[in-house]
């Protein structure tokens, strides 16, 4: 008999083969779709890391200097007169970095399907990145305003009326950064799905 | 026989028997272990609920008036003078909302340690909780930054040299945000955890 070796008692042979041939097809299709999963996460690992290196450099690039000076003061702005958009180009820089150095473990996924504690670091790791994009990117945002908007209470004065290009430019950047924020948030829920699927 | 009703054929009865009872062992000890895993998280939601609606009042019951006065003018200040600490108590108030509402789930993963699907949902309404609770610190963290240092080339002004108990009132109910921040970081990997084990 050809399947004497396999772990099913040999009496109830019939019965039996069909039994782990119909666990076999089911946990096959299963496997794929988790495959797929899988895919999925690798791709969206790719654009997150586009978001969030665009992001760094529309940010670190940015500055402007007024067309009219003093005899001791140039009107210049660039991100690092904020250190909050300063933290904001680190963080971009170190989560593009983290995305990147997660793709391997992520092309390992798509082969080994079945893989469970390297997707749950995944998802920790996945998480504690989203706390820190997220913290980079609201910060960032709520200095935005202040400086599109002033508050009248504290006397701080909206510079966007003189720094209009630096404005718009230091706004536009803070799009990737919420992109990768939305796409982290994707990549937690994907790998929690893999690990109930498996 | 007893056990004629059990899905496994009865020729080879004592041999599947074992196996079987090998089997309910080693997943009772798996699932005494997932069912401390549920404890815990229950523990910790009780915390961050605590952690977030205290951040939610000490920022939401500060203010200050400065001791002099002008004809026209009365000095006092509120969290409600800067949008970004309004939707710091607003984001509190939504977060403690949501650990409570989560709570009876929680105490339904104590008793049903293998739902799987319930646990997805907490990952991503969990991560989702992470992202808005850590944009509303950070950003409130920023704007505390400038409220204490000030920025020389923006020309915004330290106003915590006047509001100066205003201002450790702010800066301390940031601390009950962050850690609410840490216990859903911690939430997530413990339902991941739990997912992989089940």
């Amino acid at each position: 008999m050809e399947d004497s070796k396999a772990p099913v008692s040999e009496h109830g042979g019939e019965t039996s083969k069909a039994a782990v041939l119909g666990v076999a097809a089911s946990s096959g299709s299963r496997r794929a779709a988790t495959r797929g999963l899988a895919v999925l996460d690798l791709i969206l690992r790719f654009v997150a890391v586009i978001a969030s290196v665009g992001s760094a450099i529309a940010m670190g690039t940015t500055n402007q200097t007024l067309p009219f000076f003093t005899q001791f003061l140039r009107f210049k702005a660039q991100y690092s007169d904020l250190p909050t958009l300063t933290f904001f180009v680190v963080v971009n820089s170190i989560v593009a970095a983290y995305l990147v150095l997660s793709i391997p473990l992520s092309i390992v996924h798509v082969m080994a399907s079945r893989a469970k504690y390297s997707r749950l670091v995944l998802v920790f790791f996945d998480a504690a990145m989203l706390a820190l994009v997220t913290a980079a990117a609201s910060a960032a945002a709520a200095v935005v305003y202040l400086a599109h908007k002033g508050n009248a209470r504290a006397n701080w004065f909206a510079i966007c009326q003189q720094f209009d290009s630096f404005c718009e430019r230091i706004s536009g950047s803070l799009i990737g950064s919420f992109a990768a924020m939305a796409l982290l948030l994707l990549l937690i829920l994907l790998s929690a799905a893999a690990l109930a699927r498996s």
